[in-house]
């Protein structure tokens, strides 16, 4: 597939989708400040971003209220409590996990709701349930993306299914989701070619989150983005899971939409981020979390070592082929 | 030009140079320990490292000896400390600055020496002058490579006239270097195109030294390689100055030549780089450095940022504009 746009010009169907509190609450348990979440929602909207994703809508049956942050449930009144009647350009999104949510219930009419946006969480072998979901969301209302998480570990056939599957459903995107941080960016290239001749035949459009584990995040987005992806998933700082994410400050400069402006984002690092930084809470590229990439492995062993301060680097590497 | 290799095969034309002490001595004027660069000399070797850098032929007359670790000047006598005769496939490589050296003294005949690369690092400008240190180091008998600086702030045109000269000049390989870390994989891709087109030519080969401004040097580093980009600078765990460089373990985490070998790299970076961050030593992406590779500018202003300790990024980014 060729080249969509170039370094000088504006391709105005991207988007940008903030993914700091849903992916950075996998690290701190969603126990952000009000203060946090209200600064970050204002900066978004003075970068110009055009989703904020708040968290997850996950079953209060399977998830104690009292082990979490309020943005693992994003009620509706803990949204509202930040962002109003979201009088502005940005919508407002949140993830619902298959098999992790009781999205009957828990999702509510659209016109009840100040969220805009969807977003399914499946793995491929729980793709028919999370068709259950996306028609669901849809039938409600809401714009819907479908996020096949783990995809370097399926088989190519059953991702081509998959995909399939999303193009003759209702969702209204699907999502490229480098989940453990192993795929270099000829891989995304060849991926994104894949995702976008099947969105495009069924007017779809096609996102993608990727993740630091080989210092390729940003790298892997941008270059998604040159072969016609066009949701990208940035967080604040990389701020996520692990090695993180995309930087919004590094996607905000590389985008030439006027729309968008880095230097809100800029005083949100500079005044909140620095804090999170100052109080110990710890992401971003190390050894521990390349390994897991590059051996293709789920960041859980590498965010552990991580965790206890671990920097026996050999040692944990042999411990991690015993289980690839 | 089409790509080259693929992801399942070997590229025996690739070479990785370790970088880690010439660029790393920016950041701390040169002070390693003996044990420090011994032991990376033997992680070296034993990871299939196919050339090491040990530092600059800096002049002692511009330069005082005193201020400056033994790695800034690289004395015969000193590199012979660390690696006797030399008995191994590894070769060993010193940078000489146009206008910082006294060459034609302190480079002796390669016969007379353990080096067998002498890498000419020179501005557009200095063209001429560098040409003249490619002929005297050609002349003495060793591998000679040019790097071509800053050219991210150099003409096209001009760039065109320099890479004319180095081609029918007797230098083996000419190096892209992305000085401020400004380049994006796309300029990368480009960038890597004319030059390989411009040394193929000529019978030369291609290097690529990346920095870490925008996240970018692995990813630039292998996107470089896959257009034929054969001699690849990395360092360990990024070390060198502001940002660092393309990571070491990433780049022999990606090369399937089974010559290379990733672990005695993590058993170095575990037994010696841990020590360095543990002692203050500060390198890799922030960002202060981020806004200078965005502005294309050196990063000086955001090394004393960071030195300083100061997090008012957003103030920061105004005085930079002032600058570009």
């Amino acid at each position: 597939m060729a080249q969509k746009g170039n370094l000088m010009t504006v391709r105005s169907d991207i988007k940008i989708l903030d993914a700091t509190i849903r992916d950075g609450g996998l690290v701190n348990n969603f126990n952000f400040s009000d203060e946090f979440v209200n600064d970050l929602y204002r900066a978004n909207v003075k970068s110009g971003v055009d989703y904020m994703e708040f968290g997850y809508k996950a079953s209060k049956e399977m998830f104690d209220v009292e082990r979490f942050g309020k943005w693992k449930f994003c009620d509706e009144a803990d949204i509202r409590g930040i962002v109003g009647d979201n009088n502005s350009d940005l919508k407002i999104a949140v993830m619902a996990d298959v098999g992790r949510c009781d999205y009957k219930k828990d999702i509510v009419d659209r016109d009840l709701s100040v969220i805009d946006m969807i977003r399914v969480a499946t793995y491929i072998h729980t793709m028919p349930a999370a068709l259950h979901m996306i028609e669901d969301a849809k039938a409600k209302g809401y714009e819907v993306t479908c996020n096949i998480m783990a995809i370097s570990n399926a088989q190519e056939s059953d991702l081509d299914m998959a995909l399939d599957m999303l193009a003759k459903s209702p969702v209204d995107g699907i999502y490229l989701v480098d989940s453990y941080g192993s795929l270099y960016p000829e891989q995304i290239r060849s991926l994104a070619d894949k995702y976008v001749a099947v969105a495009e035949s069924a007017d779809k459009y096609v996102g993608i989150h990727a993740h630091d584990n080989q210092q390729l995040a940003f790298a892997n987005t941008i270059e998604a983005a040159a072969r016609g992806v066009s949701l990208l998933d940035a967080t604040m700082s990389c701020l996520g899971r692990g090695a993180g994410n995309c930087a919004m400050e590094l996607l905000l400069g590389f985008l030439k939409n006027p729309k968008y402006n880095m230097y809100p984002a800029l005083k949100f690092i500079e005044e909140q981020v620095t804090k999170l930084k100052a109080e110990g809470m710890v992401w971003g590229y190390d050894i521990p979390y390349f390994l897991t990439g590059r051996l293709n492995l789920h960041p859980s062993a590498a965010i552990d070592c991580v965790k206890e301060g671990r920097t026996d680097y050999t040692e944990f590497y042999t411990e991690l082929l015993d289980r690839s």
